[in-house]
């Protein structure tokens, strides 16, 4: 076969995983928007079946002899083009999935569930007692996954590769030990000053009309409805079943405003990224972002950089007023942007402001690469997490389910994923230093309900590659430089300095 | 391997083939709910590649290796156990799968595709020759489909086995000319006597109380929703993703009050026959039921044995009217019976009375029969259509789009179809008779709003066994004879007698 037929199947093949793959993810939407609860057995029977259909696929011999064939033809072709891209993303996710071992896949499944139910018990009883030796099972699974791809640099790269690939834990050490003493020197002069009010905030809101504001609010950033759509759910995520269908979910509190407003914001911005691919990467393995830190680069973009900038509620605030008046006529836009900027440190990470979010990623990475490292057994977590959160932010958690118990990611055995939270924090930052520069006007626009420029820019830089570049490589490409914390803290300071007159 | 093996590794063979069925239906149960218009192209490919993984897997010559090992040791097993159904059932689809050609599977969803955008063209420009090379395209591919399994005692039989397993088509043209010139004759009987007034039914009504009515009724008769959900669609359907997920659809429109509330207890009649199987036909093709037309004898008995029936209303009707008061305070319980219970001669079938329904059934199952046999051209289709319709019905149709174009069935290349809709009809009125004779205070329990004995008898003789008879069999075992179109007309006698004075 010439290498166009070989290519030709390769993208067959890839297209019929992505298929498998966009179905298991409707499933997964429906169980968490509309599925009743009888159907949760077999839902799970479902998900395994597909998941396991789709492993037999990636990790194929056809597969392989595919991507060896290709590896010679495609090495002539231009780096960034498609085909390389493909045959070489293709090629690391096959090495991945092969080196894992099936025990090990169907161990991890088996015990992350029963950590994961464990998690919630421990959580609504306060007691880490219960979570503690399933835990202890995680990390001894995952210390046997690092292994499948010894040697490593460092033991924490093999899971860090999962969500950022190709980066190294010596890059994000970095990134963070320069960052984290600013930060935290940051909060103590806010902390000097007076607090803003955010009480107008938690008063009354009426469910829909939260939900009206907040479609007008991306439907006017350029939300695009024929391929999307927004539901309800517990947890607020966006999900994916190909290029001409990405969709949000969120969340609404009757007495917290900002919650589903700037939820919506953040998961529209994730979709954008998605519904911004070029359509050739659809059904493909580039289909998607480069990393989850790029990803929430886009989400936090819209959510905060936008989202809780004075220009943007210059165009909104009025509406917003109308639409609540009898919460919102008595509060002027200085004290709306102020209140919507309140920092203090607080103890659920979901629930922390700009300025302390980094802090809550940092511990918990630390934490991470110590219990990988074998410096910090699973016994002593709660008493190490609750000493760096009162040095990091100057609280003690009153206890474990609000401190080491509150998120859900050790329990599905995510170790490594939460250092792409921040990531993507000092990503948006680098962006938004390049298109105020590209785009002079750009504040003047948003002042105006201009959001067209903004998203096509995002569109032509980064949304249209989809996953064809590692997060760095495409950080590099943009902005000349790899990923670096020094715009995202001048822009908390410029920020932060207006609004607590620091 | 011993017996208990192969028949392990044959549910598991069968259990991850549900599984695939299932994700397929929710991928449909999406695309006619919630998808957004852009999903579309990709909704297809996950479907197509979900069925093509189902159908090599149905094929497989380890599942024809099984059932052949298998046979003899369920022969020795009580011919209506679990296993010995299972197997038949399996041998059965295995049979049908296999002597298709995976070429005819192709050429026929491409033809069926292009022939349902051709139906709705045709349809909407009321011509009926935008349909007619598809129409005969389909023809051709369904005369190639019965060859498939030459010999065959009638040309119709293999289509009607789709719908109705085991059944033949002498059997239903036996039932039917018995059962026509009844309903003809019955038809021009009321046609003599003064009409009733339905007007009050195309008041304006509140679409949210009409569903929430609908609600309240399904609820009352004893609908399960942990294990099911109500959402809106265009066309009402049911569909199941196993015993615990059983989900109905309905549409809603503001001058029609009977639409939704009596398409509502339709499509939950079919999701209680199949949240009614037993527990061990989950994950098997036993699990639903055992044809089209047993499926709708318990949509049509809700629907209309029950949900149009006087003691029904009785219980019903005070609370009906306190929703919709301005809309029925002067219509009385009787005038509301009699206007729900309307017989006209008219076009649509879907909006069809009791009285007329079959007849809209038996014309299309004779030209198809007609088509099939070669006595009847595609090009002559529009005038035999017209001609039965006046013979039957009374009335001509004034073009195409009310006339021969108005249903979906034969663009998508379902012929043999529609006969199930009017055997639910008999079979439904001959279950009435068991049940009157088992439950003698029926009508009563009814009257006071007791469904549970009604569900109760209908589980345990009906629901439980799923798909493990074939429709003459079960039927048979049920009320010691065939499908037997006696019981719906006394049924139709002696309701129209009341209603319309005959």
């Amino acid at each position: 076969m010439q290498p166009e037929g070989h290519l030709q199947r390769l993208k067959s093949l890839l297209a019929e995983i992505a298929d498998l793959s966009y179905a298991a993810a409707l499933l997964g939407w429906d169980q968490r928007t509309y599925m009743p609860p009888g159907g949760t057995q077999n839902r799970g029977y479902q998900l395994a079946t597909l998941a396991q259909i789709i492993h037999t696929r990636q990790v194929s011999s056809e597969m392989g002899n595919l991507l060896d064939d290709l590896e010679p033809f495609v090495s002539q072709l231009d780096p960034d083009s498609f085909e390389t891209r493909l045959v070489k993303v293709t090629r690391r996710n096959y090495e991945k999935e092969t080196r894992v071992t099936a025990e090990w896949v169907a161990e991890f499944a088996m015990v992350t569930t029963a950590a994961y139910d464990a998690w919630g018990k421990a959580r609504a009883e306060n007691n880490f007692h219960f979570f503690q030796p399933h835990l202890e099972h995680i990390l001894d699974l995952r210390h046997r996954y690092v292994e499948f791809f010894a040697p490593y640099e460092h033991v924490y790269d093999p899971l860090l590769d999962i969500f950022e690939p190709g980066m190294k834990t010596s890059e994000l050490t970095a990134i963070f030990s320069a960052l984290r003493p600013q930060q935290v020197a940051l909060l103590k002069k806010i902390a000097d000053r007076p607090q803003v009010d955010d009480s107008f905030l938690h008063h009354i809101y009426d469910e829909q009309k939260q939900w009206d504001f907040g479609v007008e609010v991306i439907t006017k950033i350029g939300f695009d409805w024929k391929r999307s759509r927004q539901d309800k759910t517990l947890h607020p995520f966006t999900t994916s079943f190909g290029l001409g269908d990405v969709r949000i979910t969120t969340r609404l509190s009757p007495t917290d405003l900002a919650s589903a407003l700037f939820g919506t914001m953040h998961e529209a911005g994730h979709a954008m990224y998605n519904l911004g691919g070029e359509s050739l990467l659809d059904r493909t393995p580039l289909f998607g972002g480069a990393s989850h830190g790029v990803h929430e680069s886009q989400s936090r973009m819209w959510e905060n950089l936008i989202g809780r900038s004075y220009p943007f509620w210059q165009y909104f605030y009025p509406h917003l007023q109308e639409v609540f008046p009898s919460q919102l006529d008595n509060v002027s836009i200085d004290s709306f942007y102020k209140g919507i900027n309140k920092v203090q440190s607080s103890l659920i990470r979901v629930e922390a402001d700009e300025a302390t979010y980094n802090l809550h990623i940092m511990l918990r990475m630390e934490l991470e690469i110590s219990l990988m490292e074998g410096n910090l057994a699973v016994n002593d977590l709660p008493e190490a997490w609750n000493t760096l959160f009162q040095e990091y932010l100057g609280i003690t958690p009153p206890d474990n389910s609000n401190g080491v118990l509150q998120d859900v990611h050790w329990s599905r055995g995510l170790l490594g994923y939460f250092p792409s939270y921040a990531l993507g924090n000092l990503i948006g930052a680098q962006l938004w230093e390049l298109i105020n520069n590209d785009i002079p006007d750009l504040q003047e626009q948003i002042r105006l309900g201009e959001f067209a420029p903004w998203l096509a820019w995002l569109r032509e830089k980064v949304h249209c590659h989809g996953a064809k570049f590692e997060p760095q490589e495409l950080i590099q490409r943009l902005t000349g430089s790899k990923i670096d914390p020094a715009p995202y803290m001048r822009y908390l300071e410029q920020k932060y300095s207006s609004i607590y007159g620091i």
